[in-house]
């Protein structure tokens, strides 16, 4: 297993949290000199809202907290690897780093899919880092889908 | 020059707006069954957040205005080629058709860069109408930013 900091805590209890909301579990956080600027889960049921995935709504918190849309040296932590749409709001974000748990074959855009970080219209790429308690990340999503057949 | 409608019009009556308003000129509308359900230019400085393209706010508000994130048999207008967030996010919404008058290779995701709608990892795809009202498109973009450079 791949080192961990309470960052990642943070993320998962909102990927908690979001599950007990019924919402696909999935949480993250913005963080900037060891502070957490922006925190969610996912709400795109609660919002009506395909966009309000966690990280967008992370970043989106972090933006207004800091009065900039930029969120330049700010590291973002997310359960899972992100989609195409919140990878690219990332890299528009400026974010430097981005740490993630479970690898997302099916929906993920990072190291999967559209590999959006290593094309010609991505202009900025943030440092990423992976696979960080991908089991526990990829048990709770499991845990999930598979209560939500069963009901 | 392709068929245009009074749609396209409302999606740059919005461009300009936002023009005008001091942000990059591109703007959206969301229409389904004759209606526009959600309109919007884009407002990243307004609303310091650089999720706030008119593509992700006119879906948003589409949304918000029918009560449901998914917005089946509705069709979205943009003056601009959507970048990869707003193509994922056009997918996420399950919009019918997509039209858009300028091509974006630096960083659109439609016919340049990722052509998201034509990955695996891409479960939604609109059908795409492009290059309405093209030059006219690309110069309002062309000359906010010679503008800028200007001033």
């Amino acid at each position: 297993m791949a080192q961990t900091n309470g960052f990642m805590d943070a993320a998962f209890a909102e990927a908690l949290a979001a599950g007990e909301r019924g919402e696909v579990p999935i949480g993250a956080v913005v963080v900037r000199d060891g502070e957490i600027l922006g925190r969610a889960g996912n709400e795109t049921r609660r919002l009506n809202d395909v966009t309000a995935h966690a990280e967008i709504l992370a970043i989106r918190r972090a933006a207004e907290a800091v009065g900039d849309e930029r969120l330049v040296d700010a590291d973002l932590y997310v359960t899972l690897e992100p989609c195409t749409m919140c990878a690219a709001a990332i890299s528009f974000a400026r974010i430097r780093r981005l740490y993630y748990a479970a690898h997302d074959a099916k929906g993920g855009a990072v190291e999967s899919g559209v590999r959006f970080y290593a094309q010609p219209t991505c202009h900025h790429a943030p440092e990423v880092y992976s696979g960080i308690r991908e089991t526990e990340a990829a048990d709770l999503l499991k845990g999930f889908f598979q209560t939500k057949r069963e009901t």
